[in-house]
């Protein structure tokens, strides 16, 4: 295992059992087997250690998207089932260590923000990526970006909340749920 | 004029005129003609100008949806109802301001996070209305406030962008095409 990948692991398993603030980047290093200079050519800080500072998860969606046949140009589809395959796995293997990030972040008005540009961000990869895999109005790529990135925001938030469901029938729930809401506004 | 409403105008015109890196508070101040301890009193520092810091808009929104007859539920079209009432007629007469605004805050990355951590409140303020309103579903008030505000988000970003539209002909212009999108996935 490389040692930012050690780090991650320490931090996380730290954090669970000690919580955030009571955790110190000296007890990660600890715990992980390496020094503390080590930790700080990886992370900025300890909040670095809870977020996908390369935006991986942007650019594998982009290339998902890219790599999809969108002849049918279901894009608001290829976009969720994106979701699907690459964080859904993940996302069931990993649901404590994922329930205790978000609370974390929840609680310090700070990561919030840091979070909410992460998000920022993936909506703007997932526009461009768009744009290269056909859809050509701006407007059209803005809006099916904003629902894609929509549909994950609202299927993670449940899946933290409650066990019902697995992150993949969240998912497929709320890609449902905005186009029952969407239609029932017509029929009135 | 209240001092602040002056601190408003005087900062909003040195913005546009010098930029908001070259403004300072002590320029503010002497063109509103206030001094600068009274700036202090109204706003943390210069970047606190450029934000509604008490959620005026939520709660002016949130107010807007709870005074509807919602007895026919279509509740995403009375939360866009609610930004062309409130806000259409102010972003017409300050479209400069606006313009300038949205520049400033796309170029500093913690005013965007700010910008960010503000549209996440608003959306929390109409989840809440929409419940105070007869929409009793979590999942039901989640999805329609969250595509209120991705309505206004779109149709706030293509107004700074481009004229050929007013706002209130964005805000139905994006109202229209999430429907549509959303119905054309299902035809495939």
């Amino acid at each position: 295992m490389k040692s930012k990948e050690k780090l991650q692991l320490a931090a996380n398993k730290l954090f669970i059992e000690n919580g955030y603030e009571n955790t110190t980047i000296e007890q990660i290093a600890q715990l992980a087997g390496v020094t503390k200079r080590t930790f700080y050519r990886q992370f900025k800080d300890k909040s670095d250690v809870l977020f996908d500072a390369d935006n991986k998860l942007g650019k594998s969606v982009a290339a998902y998207i890219k790599e999809q046949d969108n002849s049918n140009s279901n894009y608001i589809r290829t976009g969720v089932d994106a979701f699907i395959d690459l964080t859904a796995p993940m996302f069931s293997a990993e649901r404590e260590r994922i329930i205790t990030r978000y609370h974390i972040i929840q609680n310090h008005p700070d990561l919030l923000e840091r979070e909410l540009l992460k998000m920022f961000e993936l909506t703007e990869t997932i526009k461009d990526a768009l744009k290269s895999a056909g859809l050509v109005d701006q407007n059209d790529c803005d809006t099916t970006a904003e629902l894609i990135v929509l549909i994950f925001k609202l299927a993670f938030q449940r899946f933290v909340d409650e066990e019902t469901k697995s992150f993949v029938e969240w998912l497929n729930y709320f890609f449902d749920k905005c186009s029952f809401l969407i239609d029932k506004e017509k029929t009135i």
